[in-house]
């Protein structure tokens, strides 16, 4: 399954621009790195922008929701909460279902900022994916 | 108000590497625009990631609320509706304040996107920054 | 069309208690109307309980919704944010399509509470029905 | 703790109204219960009203953040995801704690439906809690 989104996130061309790597995947669950580069990534104070955050989440439940549908999914509803600067040399997000319906799958994920070795979470996430193969 | 709004967003690599250009700025209210570029901007679809499209209306809305805060401002929460595929030549982002509070900014956005001259609402946004400054 | 959203609304037990009016519905908007009862409707400062704001404003996207749906809708998901407290004599609640798809109905919503003959916004909405009837 | 949270639910009438009763409270958490009653809490389908849902959730949430602020909390900003319908005899709502700042308190909560004495995930809700002492 690991190979499979791999693959998938490899035809994703800002996934292959933000460097983000599938690290694990499971029914229902996935996990994604992405590693910091300041010439790039940053807001006007310099953390991680609000936008790759929500990259980065979205990507996490998107993954996660797909292993539970036929064909694909879209993204409908994406909310990010931003709860501390998102700092550090790479971040780590995770998605999960959290409800998988026909018409909706609902997910949850969270970012942990690792900085210095030490594993923070700066940003939780809910979204709404919509399968496209109905 | 353009100009230093240029400037502010000069100092966000991020917003660098997306090209985002400030298009118009008035108390309360942003207009960027984004050029799309597919070998490093799409889904697996190829349409523009939802990632980007977060990054453009937090971006909007930030600006907006920034010009009613004292010292800048911070993303707290970011909801958006992806209401339609992002595809287009280059995408219209706007951001207007609702209400501006002492300890919160409550705003809201649109993304369209412009194909072959003509422009598509396929994103809503809703944002909440908070003041840095107090 | 005001009388079957009217007789739709009487059909709801929550409706009825909380004394909903419907008061204006046309293709894809409603507005609804409802009276303050300090001994029912409050929360411990004596503002509208955020329960109840919820309440009118998922109900007029909801109506709104309905009107481009075959077969009735169900509330998905409901985002509120609270710009000011809720105090008034009585409140009057509007909702509208911002884009009907076949799996999913997008709306928004405000909340105005009227206090001595001035109306204020309290309340803005964001609304996900789905279709039933597919 | 638990006497000092239902005497502030009792200066509630919406949560008199409700008949919430607070079950178990701790630092950053939060459990209520609210008994179904059909001939006032239903929406047109018979299920237990979105505003009920938000009710119930928000005020969880809002009690759990009130145990980690000084001097309460208004909500700023409430999503519920309505995952299944709220059908059941009774309803039990919990709320926790993500991350308590100084402006901002962020919170998650979980409504389930207890129907023939199974209970049952039926809602996910994440709301922002302002404390109003600062």
């Amino acid at each position: 399954m690991l190979d499979t989104y791999r693959d998938l996130s490899a035809t994703a061309t800002f996934n292959q621009w933000a460097g983000l790597e599938v690290v694990r995947m499971s029914e229902g669950e996935c996990e994604l790195r992405m590693p910091w580069r300041a010439d790039e990534m940053g807001q006007y104070s310099g953390f991680l922008h609000a936008g790759l955050i929500a990259a980065l989440l979205d990507t996490a439940c998107g993954f996660a929701a797909n292993t539970m549908a036929h064909g694909g999914v879209l993204s409908s509803h994406v909310a990010i909460n931003c709860l501390a600067p998102a700092v550090g040399e790479e971040f780590h997000a995770s998605g999960r279902v959290v409800k998988a319906g026909r018409k909706q799958i609902f997910t949850a994920g969270e970012l942990f900022a690792v900085r210095d070795g030490r594993s923070k979470l700066v940003s939780t996430a809910s979204a709404i994916l919509v399968p496209t193969g109905d």
